[in-house]
């Protein structure tokens, strides 16, 4: 597929809503456990995303779109969830996500983006010059990326519980 | 997480709404589109997730319970929803996997199984002598990882369309 704002804005609108039906009823186990070590969980990575919406996709849209001559985006901090998370709810999370993202798309919405404008450029402080297409088609991806994530996370809780079906699930292996 | 009842229950009860969240607003090349070759669109695995309801989980689980000598599964076709799915759109298949889950779910909680016949055993075609907490926490398993699938192949579609950022998406390689 060819990024296309509308194509693109379809994933972005259904994130909130799909890790509501898919995390919102679960018991704490579920949300709590990660995969050993630092990694994260499914409360961790909702989290993330809450992080994202406040501080990374829509700044980095604006540094493009902007006429400042400074086109060079914020590093993006990925632990921040540890500390901004404390004390709350993962329903309290996924609300606060839902929020953000509605707005976030209101933004990008009003932005009224041109084809000519998606190939506008901006840089990322490691990777280097990167079109505003890139990014945008980078929010979707990072969307269903942290949604893979998350499943993973899950379904590695039973990694030991499956016996000998664990050679059929590659997932359990990552 | 050791495998219990109630908590495996909590995940197959979410999957088909997290499913209509995820998948039934998008528009057609999200769920059509697949990662190349023979591999499945998110279509193709709920037309598998509904198989599965169908021949796999329920009649393994009564298998299993029943007081029959023979305890050998049916091997589960993994390539029936090609023909099944024919002429159905997604929706209806979204609507077909919820009932089937709905009504399995029911039959599984009818069947009160006690921590004792969680060590019964059956006999699967390939795998050999399995318990039926293994089978059960498969079934968990197997929603996970098709959930994980769908947000993958979805993912990859836009591959080229994130430039430089595919070094950071680790999924998209997979």
């Amino acid at each position: 597929m060819t990024y296309q704002l509308s194509e693109g804005i379809e994933i972005l609108e259904q994130t909130p809503r799909t890790l509501k039906s898919f995390l919102g009823q679960l018991s704490d186990p579920w949300v709590s456990n990660n995969e050993g070590g630092n990694s994260w969980s499914p409360y961790d990575i909702v989290g993330h995303l809450i992080h994202g919406e406040k501080t990374d996709w829509i700044p980095r849209i604006q540094i493009i779109l902007n006429d400042s001559e400074n086109k060079i985006f914020t590093s993006f901090d990925r632990f921040a969830q540890f500390e901004n998370s404390r004390g709350k709810t993962l329903t309290q999370l996924l609300d606060e996500f839902e929020d953000l993202r509605i707005k976030n798309l209101n933004i990008l919405r009003q932005q009224n983006i041109s084809n000519a404008q998606l190939q506008r450029k901006g840089t990322h402080p490691e990777l280097g010059e990167v079109s505003l297409s890139q990014l945008l088609a980078c929010w979707v991806t990072h969307d269903l990326a942290h949604i893979a994530q998350i499943s993973r996370v899950m379904a590695k809780q039973y990694k030991d519980e499956v016996g000998p079906w664990a050679a059929y699930i590659p997932i359990l292996k990552k």
